[in-house]
């Protein structure tokens, strides 16, 4: 689930030469992204995709299958809650929506914000996210960039708008009903891990390890 | 590591109160954060921060232990690579300087972008990382924001202007040489593992299992 991306990205990038192969092999992809022919070959057969001896993978193909299996190909409504500056960023990435994630509107608490668009996204009050919610239906995403310390109460308040998913890009912790599916992808602890490694990165393995 | 950021998103919610309290016990915590006490008391000790029985944890020292630990309190400075929208996003937003990521600079390949400045923070051709990284003096982080297909070649550059860690937000696999740190956080990598999660969310975990 994790390499997979890495594959993709790098096989969009082969598609995107305008000399573009027919097929590619695991033994071209394992140089590129850094990991062993024998576990892309791996990996690959379990989505049910596999190659052809001596020739390899077709290329479109490939990507066609990967990308299905992510659910790149398919079209997730999603709202943003807080639209300070990661969240208008999010709403004014059209990259989101070449991956599946399609933003339908915005919620703030801030008078100043509500009522005004990002990227032509309407912006809405967040007292009304479950009634402008059922009016767009199917709204399966809930992202959340606002401050941690309120990431609970928004969560709440998704939870009862019956959205099946938060994104979660603060780094407090949420705590939701079973059934609900809780996506962390916070920011600040991911820098965290990396100032961690940074001041162990001069060390050798050996050193690290009796740390 | 992955739980820290956790309860320092908790604790200073608590301290932002107006009747915050001096000590704070690892029950507590443990509700907020839907974490077990012993797992958060465990968690603590070994960062070399112990309670007092009965009374708990000094709440003022609690944050301020945790916070040094994961790097927060020191000054890292970085660099963002790619002022799309995301990069623009991560210039802007004063968070990060909370976190002890300072942006001092970014770096474009578009001209019309180049020589403009996001959030007062000039943005220079990317040919002059090198010798603009120099000039600033201990650049510790690229952040990188291009798309999946530049990443690698960025990543060259990087390594080349001996900045020792890469922020990779791009869904593309960087490799770099033992001793440069890597800290992948690609947004889109998640949404996979998100619509993965969404898709089975309604089976029980045995149906989940069994698939």
């Amino acid at each position: 689930m994790r390499r997979l991306p890495w594959y993709l990205a790098y096989l969009k990038s082969l598609q995107a030469q305008k000399d573009a192969p027919a097929y590619v092999s695991s033994t071209r992809v394992a140089q590129a992204v850094g990991v062993a022919p024998s576990q892309i070959a791996k990996d690959l057969s379990m989505i049910n995709i596999a190659g052809r001896t001596r020739i390899g993978y077709h290329l479109d193909e490939l990507v066609a299958g990967i990308s299905d299996f992510l659910g790149f190909d398919d079209e997730h409504r999603a709202v943003v809650i807080g639209a300070g500056s990661l969240g208008r960023a999010l709403m004014a990435d059209n990259g989101l929506t070449r991956f599946g994630l399609k933003i339908v509107a915005g919620f703030d608490s801030d008078p100043a914000i509500v009522g005004t668009d990002v990227a032509g996204i309407p912006v809405y009050d967040v007292e009304r996210l479950a009634e402008v919610c059922q009016q767009i239906g199917d709204v399966r995403v809930a992202t959340v960039t606002v401050p941690a310390t309120a990431a609970q109460a928004v969560a709440d308040a998704v939870v009862a708008a019956s959205i099946p998913a938060i994104w979660n890009f603060t780094p407090g912790r949420i705590v939701v009903p079973d059934g609900t599916v809780v996506q962390d992808t916070s920011i600040y602890s991911h820098l965290a891990v990396m100032y961690n490694r940074i001041k162990y990165a001069g060390l050798t393995p050996l050193a690290r390890k009796l740390l």
